[in-house]
């Protein structure tokens, strides 16, 4: 089959590719429909891990099921499916508790050994997928591909930072960074009980894509005096970096009230970021990190999506086919292209 | 002063009345912007329960602060305010819970004796305010007094009854009942994580006004196919019945999953209701009653309003002088008007 | 082997039956140490529906895994572990909710087809165990096997009765009935947040149990005023029915407060409850029924036990071997015992 | 009147000082039945903020009202009250989301300018109390001062540590010190919810106190592998640290588990702490700082110790007449004592 795959540090090429074959009995084989490019393969082709040259990348995807192993008990050829980024086995401690992000059995498609043993990724024809009656879920009918394809990884994400906030209705809301992740989540906000949403980022057409989409919006140097604005002072009541790093976090910790929550889902490759204890602890703040969890939280975003309340196909401003997948990847790179997706079959 | 009064059963006319003064330390004599008429005034003056003819009805209402008592620390006058449409003292066990409405101090404005003692109503030029601190609420700069005017009751029962709902996002919520509380409930559920929300409603045109607002609509006989086919058969996962009586509650049960919860804002004049108890055990559904209570919700609301997640305003589809506002009580009585709001001035 | 078998209206004996054997890959069979006769055993024999004789009886148990399907995944052959009294298969939107009691796959062991097809019971020295991996639980090293062997039924309903009523710190909650799922449900709520908890029962041996192990007891006619001492004549703020039917139901309504909660475990055979539906609105009250969910609970329940936060083995007051069963059986039915255990092996 | 006064740097005396007057019209008088001394007392003498010599000193108070303002409306002379620590006035927006902790009306008894405007304590015959309908609190008959002096700090901060956890039941919680916050910690854990409560305590008679009321417990040294073998080697749920510091943020860190809550009670006087942020976010851990609020959550704790679930008495080890204040104070700066109550009257 075709696939996008690994081609050295910060390369990428569509090749020729073995099919892959159904392996353990709660396996099952997706014929990809759709399959998008995330901010996730470009940190992996770049800063590679365990990846090896011809590797599939790829992990946010929908298709049809083709074949199942003999133990995969709820789904079958010819199901519609959109998939979760990493794999879990449904039934430790963790998987029972909603975190099946710490399943001792999780890999994460095409991403190397970054999170886990390697498996191949979904930007291909075909993916195999490991423990298929936990990570794959079914797609409604009269619900389209590209409305379940984030699912697999920004829209998950976005929505986890959201739940992590435990807003009470009315809630302002700030968001640090206009990326995919960031927007998702001021769309998520918005469904979800917040009141204002205000999302922080420099560059004007990320800013213009969230006004569209219902935020309020501000350069970094803007956002303290309109959320003074909307807060009588206050601050924030809750503050969703999405950028990452010690900028993204000292930014929040500007933002949020007294009392207030930061949640973080920007990646952190520091080994220590220097928190303000004592005004953390004068102000009784909350500090909370988030990772997006597809099989947890996708029955949730089903209904947010079949609704219309959550319409996560507004950050797509590039599809391209499947041969055409480089070009996809330098667009993204070059922040030409804020979320890509693959029109594979 | 000029005030709308209760003219004998079933009637009102627009006349002059004496001004209110302040009685208690902790009175706030407010004058009155804008006050609208509810379906309870309509109750009230074609059942009237302690009414006397002369007494000023309406509890709606926004205004300017123009008098305080001695006791009051949060108001002054010139403040721009919405009221709560009943009195509580902010400091008994059951205000302390958020439960003001059960106030040994509760007292209902407009409505003669039906919820407590006598209370001179908003429909008037003045309006006397006991427990300023507690009832009132500040209008922030640059919100409209028809945003917060049903603060007062019907959005905050609306709200209410949401939030009794104890939605997950993306639950499937059906709305009993197209009359002003229902329309709102249909927007907050919105606001508040809901999916796919199912207005219930036989009147064409108020189906309409859903629809325009977000909701799916349904005559009641359109609903559990429409249902079934959103939740793949299983009902409703919450359902809010804004009807009353025992035919609401019916079509509630009818609708509503096996597990799920069904939430009562509607009247009930009945003593007993014959609850489907058998099945109520084997599917462990939830049955909730709930009133509004605008001085415990004000805050949530104020963030919905103010970053327009709810547009309250969307049902009011008569505006009046307050000399005309006998006419505006007869076009609601006659079902033409939705929602008629009364210029004060 | 030897088993419990249903022998006839109202009648149990111990005989010889064929051995379990694997039937579907996701079985298991296990090799019971202790099972308990229930209050659902002795309604099953005495109204049996699809019990045909010779049938197993029994759906409370603990034991060893002896034996295991091809696809079972987190269990082995030696392993000890407690049951749940019904099967769920763990993937599909209902269990993914985690509410197995509506899986579309639900046996219930022992009780013929009244909550599903037959499935064999576990008051015999060895159980075939559907869905084991979602059915079956693992007992932690020191934890005894009586500590665990009500996860399979009244300790589960006790517990989703006290977390249906979504209690405060410090609230005051009536239990109706000291039968073992009161007293169950007495130990989860001074486990899980109580303030004062007072156990309601006219048998005096029950309430001295009750007042053992940290209720306050009172008789029906004493209930209502020992609660008004504790919370100045409010009433309380949840109440949790263990008796069923409509006396349950009315004394229930009689103790609580307005706003407050009545959960009701108990079983209702009537179609009908005449609800005092005037009084639950104007007193914004909430009814909700419910099931107990091993599956769904064991982990939290774990932790309970493992801890003595709840001791459940309180209740046990009589042990016998498999072949004095039937004389247990007599003993619960006759009011004399109010738990009994069978020590099978 | 005779009161403890601040005698200069670490010193305390007991002195003759004015009786205190009633100033705004919300005061009262309290006549001081019983004081405790706190840690914080302790910090402010050897730390002194604005704080004068012969200034009275304490916040742990009960009494009796002996005189009210003319706007007090819920408490009159003779009433038994237990205090906050703490003052605020009720109605701002930070009071009417439960964060009187930031009301700009806040004064702190007896502490100087560290907390606010100067407001002198009461360990002293009489104390006055601004905002008295919000600051006192009615004890019940039957309730002893001595069960009710310690929400005015040290309960209420451990339940307030408790409360941020937002536990599940059975939850394994770890509490980092044995003071008299961290013993009381450890006794609202047990009694909101938790499974194992770990006490980790360096000092083997403060192990000793939590031991014989509920709690494992741990010297440093012992407290991750005791607490790997109740998790399976997940780690704690929750970590309350209740010493302050980095030293007790660390020790936090290394027993939370993925996905778990560390709570600081303890207090900070770094500026920063260098969190370890890349764990951080691998495990999504929540870090949430808490301050006690009596005020709030008063009436959960008064259910919790009307019944037993809490005895806070159990720290009590000294309990002197007001002229001996000055020893006791020495005695808990030597940690030869524990807790000290003074039997003011």
């Amino acid at each position: 089959m075709r696939a996008v795959v690994f081609a050295g540090v910060g390369a990428v090429e569509v090749s020729s590719v073995s099919d892959p074959v159904l392996v353990d009995p709660t396996d099952a084989l997706v014929k990809v429909h759709r399959a998008a490019i995330c901010g996730t393969d470009l940190h992996t082709i770049s800063h590679p891990d365990g990846m090896h040259r011809g590797a599939v990348l790829g992990h946010e995807f929908t298709g049809t099921v083709v074949a199942v192993g003999s133990a995969v008990r709820t789904f079958a050829s010819g199901d519609r499916v959109s998939g979760a980024d990493f794999t879990a086995c449904g039934h430790c401690w963790w998987c029972r508790h909603g975190n099946h992000w710490e399943c001792s059995q999780r890999q994460f498609f095409g991403t190397g050994e970054a999170f886990g043993p390697a498996l191949a990724g979904a930007q291909a024809e075909i993916v195999r997928v490991p423990h298929a009656d936990v990570v794959l879920h079914p797609i409604a009918d009269g619900v389209s591909d590209e409305a379940t394809l984030f699912f697999g990884d920004v829209l998950a994400t976005g929505y986890a930072a959201v739940q992590r906030c435990d807003l009470s209705p009315g809630d302002t809301v700030a968001v640090i960074g206009g990326g995919p992740v960031g927007q998702l989540t001021s769309l998520a906000a918005q469904a979800c009980g917040a009141g204002p949403v205000v999302l922080v980022e420099p560059v004007t057409e990320r800013r213009a894509i969230a006004q569209a989409h219902g935020a309020l919006v501000a350069t970094p140097q803007e956002a303290r005096p309109l959320i003074d604005a909307l807060t009588d002072g206050r601050g924030a009541d809750a503050v969703i970096e999405a950028v990452g790093g010690p900028r993204g976090l000292d930014t929040a910790f500007g933002l949020v009230r007294r009392r207030g929550t930061v949640v973080s889902v920007g990646v952190h490759q520091q080994s220590t970021w220097p928190l303000p204890v004592g005004r953390a602890f004068a102000d009784e703040l909350t500090l909370r990190f988030a990772i997006g969890n597809a099989i947890r939280d996708r029955d949730q975003l089903s209904g947010l999506v079949a609704s219309g309340a959550i319409d996560p196909t507004v950050i797509i401003d590039l599809r391209v086919g499947l041969e055409d997948s480089p070009a996809a990847y330098e667009a993204m790179t070059e922040r030409r292209t804020l979320k890509a997706v693959i029109e594979v079959s």
